[in-house]
């Protein structure tokens, strides 16, 4: 695992998106892109009950919200985000180029590490307890969570 | 190929959408979402330009305008789309596991058709004479159209 200068503030961010959904009445995942000059180019997190989206999760949120950026801009980005992405997100890293991902917890859900990785993408996962007692706290309190937890 | 009786309607609506954004400026894809009784589920087309959208490619906006379906619904429909899907595209019919998708074009661009495949998605390639022509006249009058394609 190599971190890099601009690691700390991107989990925090992708972690506030987090307990931002979660005091919205949301699902608790949070996503920062973060430039290699620290820059936050964009951040977001699931709007799936705040906004009845099928596509904004964590991950499609922070690309929308960091609108159409140079390709240069993406291909030195790190993308943070708080559950392994999904294989919409995981495509949505693909098209992008994005060369470095850092996931903070892969057990509740594990999405598209491996093609990434078969693409070439960084994947780190940063083991990070505060986010895995958030996702525990949203299972327990939303006996239906797991149901709708990214579409269906 | 097998062509089902949905399949007038789907192909004939995601030509529409195609041509809607054609005429707003924007880039013609059109995307049509159908369910396996003939109802238009959703309805989209690409809002990169109209909408200076990084997201909303045709098949992203088809599955956003169709809300929050029913898991089953999903599992019925057929996804017509003017052009092959791009890898977010193809990771969205993966989640949403749509399990039929129309192409009417792949020569301009060729999408995630083999990993649909691999994951049991029926593929089918529609050589679609409106279409091509469509995209061929957004090709020659809009010389940036390449590289403002699908992203960059
Ligand atoms: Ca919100
Ligand atoms: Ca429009
Ligand atoms: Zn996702
Ligand atoms: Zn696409």
């Amino acid at each position: 695992m190599k971190w890099e200068e601009c690691d700390r503030i991107g989990i925090e961010k992708a972690l506030e998106q987090a307990h931002k959904s979660f005091a919205e009445g949301g699902i608790p995942i949070g996503c920062a892109l973060v430039g290699s000059d620290k820059t936050v180019l964009g951040l977001g997190h699931n709007e799936r009950i705040q906004k009845s989206s099928a596509i904004l999760h964590a991950e499609i949120s922070a690309f929308e919200n960091a609108g159409r950026l140079k390709a240069s801009v993406y291909r030195n980005a790190t993308l943070y985000t708080t559950l392994s992405p999904c294989s919409m997100c995981t495509g949505a890293i693909l098209l992008y180029r994005i060369p470095r991902i850092v996931i903070l917890e892969h057990v509740t859900f594990l999405g598209g590490e491996e093609l990434l990785k078969e693409h070439g993408v960084e994947v780190i996962v940063h083991d990070n307890k505060e986010c895995k007692e958030l996702m525990a706290r949203f299972i327990e309190e939303k006996p239906e969570a797991r149901q709708i937890f990214f579409f269906r």
